[in-house]
């Protein structure tokens, strides 16, 4: 969370409600409410505060300045047993996201392997959510979008790309799935921005500055810089991949014709997407396959530790941990959000009342 | 090239006949012979020396040491019109990630998607040619693969995985492909070896001392220690997507079952890979696709540059511009190469005159 001071515990039921009314308030239908609210809490719930409940007053910002459209038509452009091409109509991303992972799911289901490309949709959430869906049901999951021009290529300072985020999930048997989801920069803008209101520097390899060159100033990296691509060139060419899947084979708006955002909730955020499935059941037994897993896991946990590291975790492991600590002992949301939820709940004439009796 | 000192200049043609001769006198069959050729000059060309012909004389040796099975019975595990799993009889990588790479790419044609899984096969060389195979074709490419465990999960140090090497390209119009050819790690050891030579300390970002700790001694990271993933624990989560793409899902083997590699050519290289491509026809006219991918390398090119850079490449950019410049000029092979190809040539009682007339 960004902001330091009070946290309220609010259970997570109570706040999905409570988002999901707010929503439907705001012209979306009930299901598609009920899944912006699921999402938005699953990420408060992992820990990932960043794509969590303090995106509400943001999206509902976007639906006043119709930025978001919260009844989109969704248009099916091609569509075979393996593949499918959406256009979002500028829905909520998230519930675009969802559909679009369900439709692979099927698809996969029966080819073994299938994809769905979706253009024209705003912002969504947590991306590694979708995969999970997929590991869920026992297949493997891959999402991944592009975004607003804001990062410049490795070597140049022009906005070219998004943070264009990637995951991937596996499902297990014994031990919780495998669940990558990251960024191709190193650090969340966000990050920087908890940084320089402490006035601390932050490692070299996060940001750039205004010359295009590493800079530990968080200051400098927000007013005239960049973030740093993960593993320099590397992360780039990642970038790269998920710009061309994303935005280019959806038939989307890509690099630098994606308007940029400075402020979200206020300016346009316009993605597009590629949501893929494998089913393993059709390679080997699906149970064979988990235990695999489950294998490759317990080796990784087992590793001997770096000097000072407490415990090696899988990708997603420490996530999971988070959201079966926080759905016991609720959401600690902070302070601004909880003002931002309550505002909200005003304008739109709706009771407020998040917060557990013993809560703080 | 890691050996510094005199190069000889050959020309690509020569040595690929050169190599291919040499393999068949080992027993591969001509066109398998040819395969692997083909790669490893390839890879010279495009500057990837670490993965060009450098790689023959641990190719002679794993061969001789019943490491490579040059005679292999590929064997189909599973087969429909969207997957395909293969054992590869323990054959030469190179040989069946070309043959598994064909496969998913006619299947792709067929379906929009499809993947092919390869298990038990030895090293598969230059990763990025068999997505560039798919690219050549107006289709996208993807190959991956697993491999000795020799790097430990981010915060450990038992050595777990392989460098992890994950590879995409993208069919373009008038502009060259997008390849992004890289492994999970940030540097190859090849890189600290050439370090450790000269006496130079290498960036914090590339090696791990014996306690798991960042290190700029080469020495230390290559007697004790370990390579770092790129971008840290993101470079450790693709590696894992990686580890279950390719080891776990061909139903080969993965994490600490695969025999760690300490000498190239003398211990067994154990790999399992995974090859798909996608067909952009499948979603739009694969003209406008490809001027799509166009102008998103125009632009990419067009950024403004950071300080002291000289151009903004695309991933693969400057392997395309080495490898037009050595298809003029001829191959800089390093001495080192040279006399272990002429010693291979000796013992195999073939002729051997790779070298240019004008050749220094």
């Amino acid at each position: 969370m960004e902001e330091s001071g009070r946290v309220i515990a609010v259970r997570p039921e109570t706040l999905r409600a409570f988002i999901a009314r707010l929503l439907t308030a705001h012209g979306l239908p009930e299901r598609d409410a009920g899944t912006v609210a699921e999402v938005l809490v699953e990420a408060d719930l992992r820990g990932v505060e960043s794509h969590g409940s303090t995106r509400v007053a943001g999206y509902v910002s976007m639906i006043r300045l119709g930025l978001l459209n919260p009844k989109p038509k969704l248009e099916v452009l091609r569509e075979t047993p393996s593949i499918a091409a959406l256009d979002g109509d500028n829905a909520f991303g998230i519930v675009v996201a969802k559909h679009a992972m369900q439709l692979a799911m099927e698809k996969a289901k029966g080819a073994g392997i299938a994809c769905v490309t979706a253009r024209n949709i705003t912002h969504t959430g947590m991306v590694g959510f979708y995969p999970m869906m997929a590991a869920r049901e026992g297949l493997i999951g891959l999402a991944l979008n592009n975004g607003p021009a804001i990062v410049p290529p490795f070597g140049g300072t022009t906005p070219t790309l998004a943070t264009n985020p990637i995951a991937v999930a596996f499902p297990a048997g014994e031990v919780e799935p495998i669940v990558l989801d990251m960024a191709s920069t190193m650090a969340a803008g966000g990050k920087l921005r908890l940084a320089a209101k402490k006035g601390m520097p932050v490692p070299p390899t996060w940001a750039l500055d205004r010359s295009g060159l590493p800079t530990t100033d968080p200051e400098e990296a927000l007013l005239h810089g960049f973030l740093q691509w993960a593993g320099g060139y590397k992360g780039f060419g990642l970038a790269t991949v998920v710009e061309v899947l994303g935005g280019i084979l959806s038939g989307g708006l890509f690099g630098t014709d994606v308007p940029p955002m400075k402020v979200f909730g206020k300016d346009p955020l316009i993605s597009s997407a590629l949501y893929m499935a494998i089913d393993p059941a059709h390679f080997m037994p699906l149970d064979e396959f988990k235990g695999r897993v489950d294998r490759l896991v317990r080796q990784i946990k087992s590793s001997r530790r770096a000097a000072g590291v407490n415990e090696v975790f899988v990708a997603g492991g420490l996530e999971f941990r988070r959201h079966a600590e926080r759905s016991r002992n609720g959401i600690p949301l902070s302070e601004v959000v909880y003002r931002e939820l309550s505002a909200l709940a005003d304008d739109a004439h709706l009771p407020f009342g998040l917060a557990e009796p013993d809560a703080r």
